[in-house]
């Protein structure tokens, strides 16, 4: 039943050979990787007037009078981010080329930067996916809050109830994912494009009012419009550029050829993020939208443009809503995938790399949902708040990637036509235009670079300084697994020492609780073995021990049965000094403790029962040659020969079947 | 160190001889068990108080003007619960002296009426220990806002983090736990007779204030005052009685002799109880105590007598809140003592009967301390909303306690002295009243039956009902898991199936991941055994197949080696499929699999492994003669010849072992 409830949620198992067939294609890629980027453009104008709020102050109906010259820069902030995302999509696309089997930041950098650029990049990367979660979970429920205020008290309910519906659809695996969220992202598109369109007609024909009946932000205090205020905006504003990286991590996933696919899904990607960014920052301006806890800028949009009870506002924000809640599948697509990737290097824990019943990487996945959730929670689902955190990690991955780039270009770049070193010929197209190339992402790299300490710097007592302490912290911790994997796979070598192939001697030892049917099941066992056997009761329960022998001497009558002191009442502690004691016998055999484990058929019956084997198991395991064995003893449900429920054991059953087998080859015969 | 944190937070572990040294004295034994009766005072007024308001309405100031008579009826209904108090204090001292080794209500019905009566009993207490901590730190924690309003958002988390302390404290074992809860008592009783004398002292000299600036709760509908809502407050009011039981069902925690240590206990503690209730009951209505969601009645009487500022007015109130915060304390002994005596019993999973290293039960406390955190977080640490789902249990569970106490007097009555029949004799010093001591039985089974109905009928819609419902339902799940023991007993009891002392073949199968030193280990054990055995290799990695075939050719060099595969990635199901496979070669002999498990020094480095053992284990418990053998291998933190710290295997430390031990011999020897 337990894997029928598994398949009806998650879908069936695929094998191994079904990888390829998942592969998906350019649209549906789009709607896959692209849907973080896109979707960013639902929050980043609105952080970008956050920030400019605090040199104007005061309340809404006064804002864009008093502040319109402030709040305008929002305008040319903009069109400087726009300018960046052009160059970096330039750059990214060389890099797809140069890495048809996924050029993620940490690839990247490992071939050509070295160990720790790369854990670096990976640190920075796996902290944003996270944070994309966490920031596409908490604006999309903001989108819906702005359509229904009176859900405001329950939004990080909401925000963790929707984490935890996409972490089941993500484990169903990519395909499946990717065509539900195809739909989302394509309506997104229409929606917003639609709106920016109708907007733009009545401005055009002057016949577009500006927005009324918002609660803004509050600024108690009125901040000095200096440089280092436009550049926190234009930090802000540059969380639009976060998931462009997404299709270079993911290009395996694309149906071939796959890096031609892939860079031309970025490119159509960054031609449509453009306009949608500009346009909402422009329809913004035009409006005269301001920032507020209770409703977002698209909804001051939606409604301005369309007034609002209109049914096409409530599409706007459904589409919005939909677009960043499924844009969190970007991160469920790409880090599990780095996950594994950086435990195959050993450098996270090997059961990241263990691939579930539906080809993704589940236990990755779990992560990641329960870290967003936790950051959700923590900074109470608020876009403001978590942004400080977000884009550093991004432009971090930028640099460092695109200074790998630059690198590898050169290298390759400086071989002959046909040359091959170190394998790189066939990782390139050669070409002449190497230096040109090189100049992109040598350009790319300073500009990513200047951003990353723009926002380190103007970001920092906000938030950044977290993650500025958190990178480093998190390449400790890689370092450190990888040593150990390393240590353990050296002792383990069978290097140096002899193998140990000597016959020993094994002593076995029977323990017994009380005596029953299960207890001849355990006997029987180790008398099957053939090596010298003794029984052992812990007297944890000093009434019970005459009971017991009696019961042993009258039901097993063989073997000796030794009764060993417990008067803390405890269990492990006897048995593990019983057990260096018969060490000293024989100090270079096996000693091998036989227990006995009730099984029932179902689960609530197993929980009556004290299940200690377990924990006796697990209290032995650091004795060095004391190995033990669990034997089961079944008892299942049956229904007697008046149709009653009964419980009968597994050796009772076994009777009974031989019985009615008997009886029937009797009936045959005669 | 994980032992050492267990024994500075609990305390030393003590012998099972140990248990005797815990019986505490009169003193202590009123702190312990009579903190739940006593401290109910601190809210009971107040209850009456808020039902009655209910047919005053509108705010505080003008409550006692418009509805003085109304809220005066509190005195009467304070008497009348007094009366009450009185006959079910004599009625438990009898079932003290004829229980000496703990009449609960549970015990008193198992002998007297049966299993099912035994049953409600046990289902009632338990209900009622759960809500006694619930309503006791929620009222507490009222108290605690009563004098600091500002908390009054974290109310909830205050509850929580009260109950967690709580059940630290008593893992520590009932000794230290007495001791330590003696003194809040004491200050409690201090502080409450001292604050009603200064207030009598004050009204006779007309000096007393009514109380100001309260903020009362608000009926926006005023009901009429009909009898059933009299009898409504009379129902609340009579959580005053909540806890009198508790010390007839811990007798056995008194120092000998017992039963009249325990009786002078109950009568001392009634004793108190009713001045101190009457008392309240006066001075509220002195002061005109409002019942509002801010201030407790206690901070009101408080601060009325002493003034707002005055230190005696905090110290009234820490008081007040300490012993209600212990006074949860009661349920702590007798939640787990009943819950131990219903699983010996076989109607509760047996663990419950698992005694800890401190002489508790330490499964109880937990269980006890989920389900109250449960309810306290459910019902927002609301007294008013706790407390219809509270008296009911209390009340049934009087009234099965005196039906069954008044057939034992009947029973016993009718020996002639010194006659025994069915052990009674002993247990009831036979003289010449016991007639009347079944009338005072049978009228306090009548009266509190009487109670219980009302409390029914008026608390009914309020949520009574849930409890209506839910005594039966724990009756139901009582008689299940007794069924299932007994079914279970029958089906090892060894009867009618022959023993099976047959001696039967063994397969061994070897479960290998990889080939190394851990591998070395598994062959040299199977080889050890002596039985016909084979190595199994899961190929759910399908790319290591090859490097694991050439590593046992290479590193073994001998058996057979079985390549599973396993197109799903999966571990267990193609295990489980292959030993099916086998089975038919050997239908009645046992197949003996053989893992083995990583051991690390650290819990760490352990997580960085799959420990698949444990879970590849519990996957093939359902296999009738499949038995599972963990082969550790331990993997140890050493310092090498540099002094650097290095991982060594067990095989390697015991080579350094000897070849250390060999080099001192032999320089001993020269």
């Amino acid at each position: 039943m337990a894997v029928n409830i598994k398949q009806a949620l998650l879908g069936r198992r695929l094998d191994t050979e079904a990888l390829a067939d998942q592969a998906i294609s350019k649209p549906v890629g789009l709607a896959v990787f692209a849907s973080d980027a896109l979707s960013s453009t639902a929050y980043a104008t609105e952080e970008i007037l956050v920030i400019l709020a605090a040199a104007v102050g005061g309340g809404a109906a006064t804002m864009w009078t008093t502040g319109g010259t402030i709040l305008g820069l929002s305008a040319p902030i903009a069109l400087a981010i726009a300018v960046l995302l052009v160059i970096v999509t330039i750059s990214y696309r060389q890099t797809i080329y140069a890495y048809p089997n996924g050029g993620g930041a940490y690839i990247v950098a490992r071939d050509n930067l070295g160990e720790i650029p790369a854990l670096i990049a990976g640190a920075a990367l796996l902290t944003d996916y996270i944070l994309t979660v966490a920031v596409s979970i908490s604006s999309g429920v903001a989108q819906i809050i702005s359509a229904f205020p009176a859900l405001l008290p329950y939004k990080v309910e909401i925000a963790v109830g929707v984490i935890l519906l996409i972490t089941v659809v993500n484990l169903r695996g990519v395909k499946e994912a990717g065509r539900l969220f195809a739909i989302p992202t394509y309506f997104f598109l229409g929606m917003m494009f639609l709106t920016l369109g109708v907007g733009l007609i009545r401005a055009l024909t002057g016949n577009l009012p500006t927005v009324t009946e918002v609660e803004a932000i509050h600024h108690a205090v009125v901040e000095p419009l200096t440089i280092f205020l436009v550049l926190r905006a234009f930090s802000s504003g540059c969380t639009a550029l976060t998931g462009v990286e997404a299709i270079s991590n993911g290009i395996t996933a694309f149906k071939e050829p796959r890096s031609r696919n892939a860079a031309t899904t970025l490119v159509v990607m960054t031609s449509i993020l453009i306009p949608l960014f500009l346009g909402i920052t422009f329809m913004a301006n035009q409006i005269h939208a301001v920032p507020s806890h209770v409703e977002t800028v698209i909804s001051q949009i939606g409604r301005t443009v369309y007034g609002g009870g209109n049914p096409l506002y409530y599409l706007v924000l459904a589409a919005t809503a939909l677009i960043l809640l499924m844009a969190a599948n970007t991160s469920y697509a790409g880090f599990p995938r780095l996950a594994a990737l950086q435990a195959a290097d050993g450098y996270l824990p090997r059961q990241l790399t263990h691939r579930g019943g539906r080809l993704v990487f589940s236990w990755g996945i779990v992560a990641l949902a329960s870290l967003a959730s936790l950051l959700v929670i923590l900074m109470n689902a608020s876009v403001t708040a978590l942004i400080p955190l977000y884009a550093i990690g991004v432009f971090l991955s930028f640099t460092i990637s695109q200074t790998g780039m630059a690198v590898h270009l050169r290298k390759v770049g400086k071989l002959k036509p046909g040359e091959v070193h170190q394998g790189l010929e066939a990782s390139i197209n050669h070409d002449k235009r190497w230096r040109l190339k090189l100049v992109i992402s040598i350009v790319g790299a300073i500009s990513t670079f200047v951003v990353m300490i723009v926002f380190a710097v103007t970001k920092f007592t906000s938030g950044a300084w977290f993650v500025v302490l958190l990178i480093p912290a998190m390449v400790a911790i890689f370092l450190r697994i990888n040593r150990h994997y390393q240590e353990v796979a050296h002792a383990l070598s069978l290097q140096g020492v002899p193998v140990d192939t000597e016959i020993r001697p094994v002593q076995t030892l029977i323990l017994v609780d009380d005596v029953h049917a299960e207890t001849v099941r355990l006997v029987n066992f180790a008398k099957s073995l053939n090596h010298p056997w003794r029984a052992v009761h812990i007297a944890a329960n000093p009434d019970k021990v005459e009971t017991v022998k009696a019961k042993w001497k009258s039901r097993i009558g063989e073997g000796e049965l030794v009764i060993i002191p417990s008067p803390f009442r405890q269990l492990a502690e006897p048995l593990h000094n019983y057990i260096e004691q018969v060490r000293t016998e024989q100090p270079d055999g096996f000693i091998h403790v036989i227990m006995g484990h009730l099984v029932m058929d179902t689960y609530w019956e197993q929980g009556l029962h004290h299940n200690s084997a377990y924990l006796l198991n697990l209290a032995l395991t650091g004795m060095d040659r004391v190995v033990v064995t669990m034997v089961p003893y079944q008892i299942h449900h049956e229904q007697d020969d008046d149709g009653k429920k009964i419980l009968v054991t597994q050796d009772e059953k076994r009777a009974q079947e031989a019985a009615k087998a008997a009886a029937e080859a009797e009936a045959q015969d005669s």
